[in-house]
């Protein structure tokens, strides 16, 4: 492990000097098409030169280096993650990806190896969405798949998605000429933090994904009648308070039930007019419901949707039920993911398969080419946070696996051709 | 009921046109101390005039209008409320016990009684507490119990109580003057809506107040640990929101199982940073807890204390409880209520005890008088709302009661001495 341990020293050497550019002097803030996120854009783009790679930044701001293999007519393997951060994020999520990958062109550069495919390595631009509340806008590039209304998109200060790609140096009407047509895929391969606990409870330093959940939100009002906490008894009252309490404990119960293949999350919960001396009339509660099984997850939607049903009529509560959001779970490529646990085993640790319960650039990317993930314990499960931190004995482990992935990608192809 | 109805009429035609002096166009607000204030003020004290009493306005603001005994050396009955309002108010929380109780001393002069006692009808000034977030300023003063620290209290612009009394035409420094002395209280009696549904419920025009609930309010944080609402399995989770609702759900059951002597209320709620896709970590609640029994108020106080407790053991969740305030209960006077229940059956009405969840200021006057209130229905027992109603033959059943009432206060006297 030693040469992996200093490989991994200097991908945290790099994340660290990325983590340096922000757009806040307290904590790392790099938004899409903002100065501090074309600083460090411009940053990647002079390591991957600096690698060997073919680079560019495309129109709407992915960085992208390509090594080519000795056929031109070669399909292409794209290593990605994203270099855009949440405000005031931790320093792993994303740039773990983008370094390690970097890292891993650097070690097939320089091991002189012949590829039978082309390597793409792509530092998305705007994974996180959080300056014009979108998803994904650099990988729905590549994917070919980009949406012309998202254009006129604004962020909080009236600029539109077109004006800030004006911006940063792209032409809006080239967008399609950065996708990556279906054709030319071999694959999409994206290394990422976990963001959640299992691996840090199960001591494992990483674990391929089988599936990116897919995902309802919906909100959910129970209209009770407001009153006076002193003067209606507890038999004439109907509050809805009480309601939503009952609807987040039944939730709870329902996704507990069925863990390892769902979570639903009251995260967001508000009562109108609230008073500490005030039955609470009416009460909104957020739902969040996710799993990797499509029909899970449907009927899971279904049956919390019917409990707070239950809950209104046995308690007068009018209830509305708004969906607000549905996205499809995404299955990660089988053959990808068993030359994965192939490369895991090989690199001496478990394999192991895990359901991403957030979204990653890997699901618009999934509709034209087979997708894989590798997933990296971090401390504690924490993310977009400045805590988020990931272990650089569990770096080096990414590298041995991530090397034999590609080194398993290659006999696969040699032998199917 | 002729004759009741007709004075009933006289009294609504006097709410009516009081409710029509207010601080705003649109609706009904006097806050203690406002030019609309002192202008409903001055038409109580008219009116007042117009019925023969001796009247005046005291330094606080209150509204006093006497009618003497033959015997100077008699004690004295108050028959109270208060005319101020909370903000967009109803026009009956209040002004229904000033102006009936200006009824009853008109029907007493009218009908040339001698009484062995002296009456004193009282307006208070502040019984809402809204503009200086007090409780009781008029009737701590009538009780003897005003703190002088209270002068220091500011409103929202600044203005402390000293130079509001000061702007009515009050002198601060005579407070003390306008107490009338313990020895010298027969009693208080308070007509009052009831703000909640019971007697709408069971429908009965007005029942006498057994007594007014303590109160314990108190907030509980749930300090859970946030996470990602997609990536924390249901099994690794500490979610605040959930420990909250159980605690919700376990209060209302506690109340509900002893409803006959208890009200428990979650009136708030605050997640801290929500969002729909986090999972809940530090959630805050307000907790009100109401009985007219010491020991059942204290003991349930334990309770739902402890419930909280364990509630955070079992979910791993940090608990803090924090008493905000402690009101003791009230108990309405028993012999009082024992001539206004045989009032009520002489007006041919079934008789009941309520318990007063919400507070009066027969709260500081029951510190040095024997107190009485009677409680009148209200429409589906709404109360601080633009749609707080109260009918015409409720006010004329409550006429008849009180003529009974103040005819038994005299025979009793009578009997006694």
């Amino acid at each position: 492990m030693h040469k992996e341990l200093q490989r991994a020293e200097k991908i945290i050497s790099r994340i660290n000097e990325l983590a340096s550019i922000s757009e806040v002097g307290d904590g790392i803030t790099r938004r899409y098409g903002t100065e501090a996120f074309l600083e460090g854009a411009n940053k990647v783009l002079q390591w991957m030169r600096e690698a060997g790679l073919q680079v560019r930044i495309d129109h709407i701001g992915n960085v992208r280096g390509v090594w080519k293999a000795d056929d031109p007519a070669a399909k292409t393997l794209v290593i990605a993650s994203h270099i855009d951060t949440v405000q005031h994020a931790g320093r792993w999520d994303g740039p773990l990806g983008v370094l390690t990958g970097l890292d891993l062109l650097e070690n097939v550069i320089q091991s002189e190896k012949k590829l039978p495919f082309h390597i793409e390595l792509v530092a998305f631009c705007d994974e996180e969405g959080v300056r014009f509340h979108t998803t994904y806008l650099g990988s729905k590039v590549v994917a070919g798949s980009f949406d012309r209304e998202l254009l006129h998109c604004k962020d909080g200060e009236g600029i539109s998605l077109e004006e800030a790609i004006h911006t940063i140096g792209g032409d809006a009407a080239k967008l399609e000429e950065d996708a990556i047509a279906p054709g030319d895929w071999l694959g999409y391969f994206e290394i990422h933090i976990e963001q959640g606990p299992v691996l840090y409870e199960r001591k494992i330093p990483a674990a391929l994904v089988k599936a990116i959940a897919g995902q309802v939100r919906a909100q959910v009002v129970f209209k009770g009648v407001a009153g006076h906490a002193g003067t209606v008894p507890m038999d004439l009252r109907n509050d809805g308070l009480c309601g939503a309490a009952e609807f987040i404990l039944g939730s709870e119960k329902l996704a507990f039930e069925s863990r390892h293949e769902l979570v639903a999350t009251v995260g967001k919960l508000q009562i109108r007019n609230p008073a500490s001396n005030v039955i609470p009339g009416e009460v909104a509660c957020s739902v969040d419901i996710r799993s990797a099984d499509e029909q899970v997850l449907s009927r899971s939607h279904e049956k919390i949707r019917e409990l707070s049903e239950q809950i209104g009529k046995r308690r007068g509560l009018g209830v509305e039920w708004k969906v607000l959001q549905v996205s499809l779970p995404v299955v990660c490529d089988a053959r990808m993911n068993g030359l994965l646990a192939q490369a895991i085993t090989d690199a001496g640790y478990e394999s192991l398969g895990l359901v991403s319960g957030a979204g990653h650039d890997a699901v618009p990317i999934a509709a034209v080419a087979p997708v894989a993930m590798l997933f990296v314990r971090c401390f504690k499960g924490i993310s977009h946070h400045p805590l988020e931190d990931v272990e650089t004995e569990d770096i080096a482990a990414v590298i041995a696996v991530s090397d034999n992935f590609i080194h398993q990608l290659t006999l696969s192809w040699k032998y199917q051709h």
